[in-house]
């Protein structure tokens, strides 16, 4: 029995107003053919990853265009920011993903007294790629912001004044038992290297409470994974719904 | 600043008495070398994966062996098993690893009607070392057991019948509201092309709860480990700290 299409959702950079005409992204003209099998008249998705979501139907002809019938906003309910030291190896590349995937808003890599990222273009543009993959496959209308690695304590000064902040830390207290709270939660996570007792103790001053993820130890990418979960489960009441295509 | 080494802590398939002396696969001397810049005279421990966990002294000499001054068996308190289909591409290697750092006990690949898993010896020995690599990593005495794929109906027939049972479903009760239950609890997540209509009905006669672990959808392997992860949080009380190496 074959599979179901994927539903006809796509995002874009930029969206325009009802009655417009979007032109498509190639990456995302061949989405819809390949994967979502679309066809011109069917209608589609469509959003900027900026909270902005169009109905919209494809119209004949090419360059295969999409024709905007409805826009709303959805403002973000809770924003989670996740600060990360350098995993081991490629293990980023799925962090980025399942960052996405699970509704993170932020990612910012964060270079530590033992360990720094490595600076590459071509790295973030994979995963923006991945990003962008991740919010079509999980039908969301908030991308994934990633940005520049930056030192430890400059990631900090950056951070909201009123978000709650969380340090992954097997010392800490058991995740299990709480829940987090406010709209923006941080939640930080040394590299494979780990902190030094001075960033530790330079956390704890800026507030971070430490948090127990786990029976065990983790590793980095696993450790920010996990606080995310335990970030998206914090809701005791179900979230709203996501849009589905039309 | 270099990073600490990492502790001493080794996988063997078999453990003997105090008193004995164990020749310690190739695989373990190396990594006590390298990565835990272990010597001969160091105190180190060792586990079987299946909850004997041994102190235990390296002796001078070539080949390096161990000899053990105690033992101790730690039981499982909890379990628990994940029945996944066939994620997209290579991405079962990641979860293999992901669910065995959760502290997960079984996993178990399940053939569904829309997507089987491919047959591949070279797979599971890959998993196999992904597996003690993150019980090493974190410091784990339970290893995740990895069983040959089977058939859905197979694989639920062979399931403890006191176990409690979730499947990942977007159209569940929100995961964030509810608490695993019991000492062995059974999730179950469909493939990539997902689960038939019929599936999804059988499962419900066979007690599966529904649950929704996002607030969006997520990836097969990504519901695998957010489900593993509530599993985790699932305990109230923190759980009892794992040992450490000496």
């Amino acid at each position: 029995m074959p599979a179901d299409a994927a539903p006809s959702f796509v995002w874009v950079p930029e969206l325009c107003k009802p009655g417009g005409r979007l032109e498509l992204p190639e990456s995302e003209i061949r989405y819809l053919a390949r994967v979502c099998r679309a066809r011109a008249g069917d209608r589609v998705t469509v959003t900027d990853g900026r909270g902005w979501l169009a109905s919209a139907r494809l119209t004949p002809g090419r360059p295969l265009e999409a024709e905007i019938e409805t826009l709303e906003h959805r403002p973000e309910d809770r924003r989670a920011v996740v600060l990360c030291g350098a995993p081991e190896g490629q293990r980023a590349d799925w962090l980025v993903e399942k960052l996405a995937e699970l509704g993170v808003s932020e990612f910012q890599p964060i270079d530590c007294e033992r360990e720094a990222w490595e600076r590459s273009a071509g790295r973030i543009n994979r995963w923006q790629r991945l990003a962008v993959a991740a919010l079509k496959q999980s039908r969301r209308c908030h991308l994934l912001q990633i940005l520049d690695p930056l030192p430890l304590a400059e990631a900090i000064s950056r951070l909201s004044e009123v978000a709650t902040r969380w340090l992954a830390d097997p010392g800490g207290t058991w995740a299990g038992g709480q829940r987090p709270d406010g709209r923006e939660c941080i939640g930080l996570v040394g590299p494979a290297s780990g902190l030094t007792s001075l960033e530790r103790s330079q956390l704890s001053d800026l507030e971070f409470r430490r948090i127990r993820l786990s029976d065990a130890r983790l590793r980095t990418e696993t450790a920010a994974l996990a606080w995310a979960s335990w970030w998206s489960f914090g809701v005791l009441a179900a979230p709203a719904a996501r849009p589905t295509s039309a």
